[in-house]
């Protein structure tokens, strides 16, 4: 079976098996990825209306019933303990464990979170032949903390965090158009150009993943990021949290292409 | 009767009535506007190929059949050769009379083709809330000529012509998304920022219309115009032409927010 032609479920499978413990970025490119993040109840609600506040960063795509680990919207009978290649565990705000499942984790009080990811927008770029250039460098795309302020709910306050990817500027309003077809993965950018005028300073210090090149010709642009949500959560230091693990991702039954 | 309440055919009929002999810029804001070229038919046929080869300049509304002068496809009924508020005769490329109404100019062989104009996007960032600086100013919108060619087609070509806006970049994204809607009214930008990168030397010296002000923070946002076409036809001199007089349009029946 080539690559291609993977379905979301067969990714999962992978995953739940132990053959994928890494990033799941080009796989099963037609199917919605998502972060994931599962906090105790007694946040789910605040962080909840965190994430509908901030729709850029926090496109929601599922959140489950407290104690079930089933994503029903999204890829009913899935298991979000098993089925996302690596984990990552907090406690009171520090990483703890980077587990492969978390099924020995899991509590009735928890209430997982699947929350819309930047791969799917990549992949449509991709096709319109677009650049996308930590892809093309094989590297983490480049992520910055901004001065823009997320809307704050209960416990849940910080900059929103921004990944940046290098275009011309014909190639920049492509890219809008076609990324604007994707709310449910971040949407259309929140910048382009000056990096001083959302509070990055120096493009070749991102405060998350790598550093890529930037050509003559070409201007940054900003899209928001998903690292968002993690940032805040890890901010409110919350008592119990797991998230995935830095791209390795949940992939859905979705299709990028359906309108929700 | 208020102004927002005006159809496409009110507004030709007080072209036709002669009450209008001016610009038609904010009038009846819900129909498609179009730029008129009047060519002989031994032209049309490569004209017609030069707007379909260049779509974002000169998106194609309607072609009427030679010597007719009914617009069939957009506003069925109506005539061309008065209801347009003020026309500009050509003669070998040079301007030659700018009458209200060209019955009396009419020929068997001409053939008219309504083009898609930017009125009818600027109504649209208008209800978005974007700023649109020359109406604003009460002014002419900048235009300029750049070196980006058109594909030529038989005796047609020359640089494209853009118009420009200014903008802050989240709302040069906003504007981007809510242009490219509008593909038969020059869909969405074809350059921002940079103004050499696309061969214009000084923003304050447009080839055309008026110069706004871009406020600290805005970039230039630059579309392809509907005069684009207008250049190309004068530089290959016909023996005979007729055109809208700026800003004088054609209003269609055809609303702004219909698919084609």
């Amino acid at each position: 079976m080539s690559a291609i032609a993977l379905r979301g479920a067969d990714i999962r499978a992978q995953a739940r098996s132990g053959l994928l413990a890494g990033p799941t970025c080009g796989l099963a490119p037609d199917y919605l990825q998502a972060n994931l993040v599962v906090v105790p109840e007694d946040l789910a609600f605040d962080f909840l209306r965190f994430c509908q506040r901030n729709p850029k960063p926090c496109p929601i795509l599922d959140v489950t019933e407290p104690g079930s680990w089933e994503p029903r919207q999204v890829a009913p009978g899935a298991d979000v303990r098993t089925d996302v290649p690596r984990y990552r565990v907090y406690r009171r705000g520090a990483l703890a464990e980077e587990p492969t499942d978390i099924s020995r984790l899991w509590r009735k009080d928890l209430v997982a979170f699947l929350l819309g990811c930047s791969f799917s927008f990549e992949a449509a770029m991709q096709r319109a032949g677009l650049p996308v250039r930590h892809l093309e460098q094989r590297c983490n795309v480049p992520m910055f903390r901004t001065n823009l302020p997320c809307t704050p709910v209960g416990p849940f306050r910080g900059p929103l965090v921004v990944t940046m990817r290098p275009l011309t500027p014909s190639q920049a309003i492509e890219a809008v158009v076609i990324t604007s077809r994707y709310p449910q993965a971040h949407g259309a950018p929140v910048h382009f150009g000056d990096p001083g005028a959302i509070g990055i300073s120096d493009l070749t210090q991102p405060d998350f993943g790598d550093v890529v090149t930037v050509r003559a010709g070409e201007v940054p642009v900003f899209w928001a990021c998903g690292v968002t949500p993690q940032a805040v959560l890890m901010e409110a230091k919350p008592e119990f949290a797991i998230t995935h693990s830095p791209g390795c991702m949940f992939v859905t039954d979705r299709l990028a292409e359906d309108v929700c």
